[in-house]
């Protein structure tokens, strides 16, 4: 039951590296959406296997289909499955890792809970895994558009020790996928472009963070006291590999600040109250407030490495590894399209939800 | 629908900050464990208001009351009521925020959301809201600690700017409630006590973080993808109020290591592979992997503060606010009660479940 | 977790049938709806024990409170709590059934399931546990007549062999009130009253239908493929004690019925098409049609019964059985607010699932 | 969210008639079970249309393919994904349906619901889409098989006014599948054969009643009090395409007997008590008392005839109907692998959940 996610608008992912494919089953999307391959393709292309330099080599086209749900180009109301293909499958490249356990990698923890583990790819435990929730995440955000206008755009904001000066209010994701790294701060960009080749040229890998916004939000999203946005959304992203950290609004920062420095004053605003600053990152008390929804996500450096290391063979053996297949150094530029869809489909979730306690009038 | 949470260890809390009072039910409770009131009464008796003189004044007894699912001192497996009467309730003294919105409060956003806001005490938006939570957390701490001797241990490890050092391995309860502040490193306890002092005769308020750890954790638990054992932990602490972010083991100090100084080398145990260090923080691909579980949770300053704050009404004008009323300085001595039981709700859910995957042989 | 029922309009009751009392918290109603005490208590007293010489002689008045959820009138979108104490409990009068098992009770598959068991008065396996179905029904009730006009009545149609003549699109609760037997044909009533009392007289119990139709239905309620509106309904239904079959429209009579027999035709209606017939029920494909929605409940007759019966104690030896303690010796006349409760729980689920489903333009 | 089936071993189904395929995801299946495409294709076979002159002669091989979870044998624990491909869609066979409403047919109350609606072979409403189920109880099958021999067997007992004589304690599959009618008593198989295939030349069709048991119980299924055994199954079986009706055990039957004629006595067993009779079907209080479970389905005639009748057009317009395309006269035949499945569904579910309770010493 771990691989369903979402109250009302509600995912069912499947597929392992390398089987027979991918996929995702999508219930709960309202009928007469306009919706088509093109719309999932766009964010699958920005999440696939090689399509830089910067990422794993491991070359797939990711083309989706969809096998149901959709009928002369609008939803029907039933699930939407989609469907893709793995095709540059090579599980032989990973037979020296059927009989030891990655340092930090879940290969260990998967053999002890399941009694049982794909070696091929990491099987579940695989980035390949996000390739359902990028496509579900593709018709939330076609849903959104359509129904309330919210937008939702990642990008790469530090890698290592670099961070990035960029503008939560008027990035665009043009300007984020301008730069292989996903970083719409191209200076920054360069030097992340650097360190990445450079930690893979060391048999090394490198974490860093994603910033999200989600601006044009409606008021009223989020459903306390359990499903609160925030907590929503930080289920979602700490449901992403890699991640170790999530943050809303001020988050951390929010620790070393007093009541009075940290309050955001409301202000009259032409339709009602704002905020003259948003420290709160669009949420009080669980609920969006019309501000931008602004959190950051913290990812590792990818657990998989070149070069030697330490580790436990499966009959528990201190080993020496030496780790081979194709790997991220750096998982931070694919990283943004999931951050996207795992809040796109927060956000539809609590979209529709809001519509059964919006039926009585004040 | 939001006041639900667990899958299958599933608790319902309900209650306003002035009304008939607050509760709980816990619905998926295994029979046959032993529980009695007192049980509950301990970690509600660190969570009521009015326990030192660093908290609210509000004097509630919090006494509560199982009303099913426990018969001659065991549980029957039904649901478990547990009732809460509300007895030092003043409505009245919340009468001046009644057309007001407090500034980074749930005022406005509940008004937005539900068309209509109970304005006494914050309502539902209140830390009162927390009693059957902590209630429930004391069953699934019985049950732990019955079935697998999992023991969790939460403690304030910073308040605005003053850390403490403290070590998780070792780190007990007793010593966490040995000072009011519920910082077990003393002399860091008394710089927090003197600042929460301060900030409260300043009208202001303070924030800080609140560390968790899981101890004797089995492997296993934590169903991926989404239901990570990270992200169940994210989803519960990012429920509470106040709390603004989250991060497991190396978490946001991750970003800034590489994957060789990040990674944890596994080493022969005398039952199977074990970490030689725990930056994962326990989980590793959203399973626990034996380690110590420990995260950190990040809490703002409390938004109600006593001086005078510009913000608007709810007729959209500009109004300055002076808050009355019994508020907490600075929640995170009272927060560590609520963590807990958040974590041990998490690790219940997540026991039981794991029922469910370990039934067919090897 | 068998005690939640509901998607978005969810509850979760709790209570046994001697503890401190018996309720059910309600977490999805939407706010801003009219509600007090006095409406969940017509429904309650309809159901309490005592209120007729055909039902069970213990006295309980069944005043609710409500403790939660609804502020000056109205609902606030939090959850709603109601408790109902238990007044005339009187275990000792169930110390005889401690040590063995009534034939076609409970108590046996409890105790396997449980390994423990409350036997005073049968625990949660009593009549008393539907109490909270009740209490959340009627607030059901008060949803939908607000948002859509849908009315419930049900009614005792047979009792043993006993049938009736009502017509369902005209029958009224007055009607259906007016008898203690519920059965709203007057000739049929009193045969009914009759039977019930002789069997009562003579240690005995009986079993029979209670019709139920739901009118002023709109269109569409109900999720294809699993949660049809039939299969959330048979569901609700069997979920009552005593319950043994149930079926819709035509239901097992649809058997003998060749397709030209049985399809509705649709003819041109001023709201667009109608049904010349309604051997549907109501409805097609899953899914409301407009058409009154009709269906039947199957009871069987109360297992409790005073004559002496073989059966086995807890130490697995045969025993004659003497039972005594307060028992319904027909549970029809009660059970219709249940099942107009269960029915309401299902509409109203489904009402606030099509707020889903109709979000965007043809 | 209406294609989601189970608590903890959950379906997500997804497919219409006429589109790319036809399938569903697994979530929940322990891991290490032995499973291959040919456990799912045994099920898959005895559904699929065309397998006998009784059904539609749509040719659909209906060749599963299993995508993900299954790794060398045996399942992983991850989502388990199965396609079937739609082989002979023939949607212009329906361009005559897509402006008419077939009379007790979907077709009007879809469009009702969603605005829009796949008129090529029913769409989503077509006994097609319980491909995906089969497939999943085949999956069900083979765990119950495997952790505790529960065998579960379903029959043709009734067709139109055409019984039979069965009996359900050793009434095995290969009797059932001994005959097209899928009805194991010789003599009532041949009548229903003729009574089919006079009802397909004379453009009409027929209901009739599929009985199930499950044998081998163990005691203790079913989640008091809203999950009983006796609820899930009748939702899962209301769920089924042309279903009208459900009882258990003495279902309908109940309603004229007294509860002394009707209460199963206990009888002392070998492993504790029995009852002498099973009027009770097999659960008590909505657990499994260790009895066989035996319930029974009423299934109308097929809604879609050839032969002319009464209806309205998509404008509200009254037209005569003469329905073409490939249909089943009589589905009962095809119904047996689909109740089989769903009660599968059900015990596997409930088999996984009494894990959870069976965990503390008694």
């Amino acid at each position: 039951m771990g691989s369903t996610f979402g109250s009302v608008f509600r995912i069912a992912t499947w597929g392992e590296s390398h089987g027979g494919g991918i996929g995702v089953v999508v219930d709960g999307c309202p009928p007469r959406l306009p919706l088509g391959v093109e719309d999932l393709q766009r964010d699958l292309d920005r999440r696939r296997p090689g399509q830089s330099h910067l990422t794993t080599q491991r070359d797939e086209a990711d083309q989706a289909e969809i096998l149901s749900g959709v009928f002369e180009g609008r939803t029907l109301g039933s699930p939407i499955a989609v469907l893709v293909r793995n095709a540059d499958a090579r599980p032989e490249a990973y037979e020296h890792l059927k009989e030891v356990y990655r340092p930090s990698h879940a290969d260990f923890s998967y053999q002890a809970k399941y009694g049982i583990r794909n070696w091929q790819g990491g099987g579940r435990a695989s980035a390949r895994e996000t390739v359902g929730r990028v496509a579900a995440g593709a018709i939330a955000r076609r849903l959104l558009a359509e129904v309330c206008g919210v937008e939702v755009v990642a990008w790469v904001s530090r890698v290592h020790n670099l961070g990035s000066d960029v503008n939560p209010a008027t990035v665009t994701s043009d300007a984020v996928d301008a730069h292989p790294t996903r970083c719409p701060d191209p200076q920054a960009a360069g030097a992340i472009e650097t360190a990445i080749e450079a930690a893979r040229g060391d048999g090394n890998s490198l974490g860093g963070i994603v910033t999200c916004v989600a601006r044009g939000m409606p008021t009223g999203l989020g459903d306390p006291v359990f499903d609160r946005l925030e907590a929503d959304l930080a289920k979602a992203m700490l449901s992403l590999p890699a991640v170790k950290g999530f943050d809303i609004g001020s988050g951390f920062d929010a620790v070393a600040m007093t009541g009075r420095e940290h309050n955001d004053p409301f202000v009259p605003g032409d339709d009602g109250p704002t905020t003259g600053s948003n420290r709160s990152g669009g949420v009080q008390g669980g609920i969006s407030n019309g501000a931008d929804v602004i959190f950051r996500v913290a990812f590792k450096p990818t657990a998989t490495i070149t070069s030697a290391q330490e580790t436990v063979d499966t009959d528990n053996q201190a080993v020496t590894l030496e780790a081979r297949g194709r790997h991220d150094p750096c998982v931070l530029p694919r990283a943004v399209p999931m951050v996207e869809a795992m809040a796109l489909l927060v956000l539809a979730d609590h979209w529709l939800r809001q519509r059964m306690v919006e039926v009585l009038a004040d």
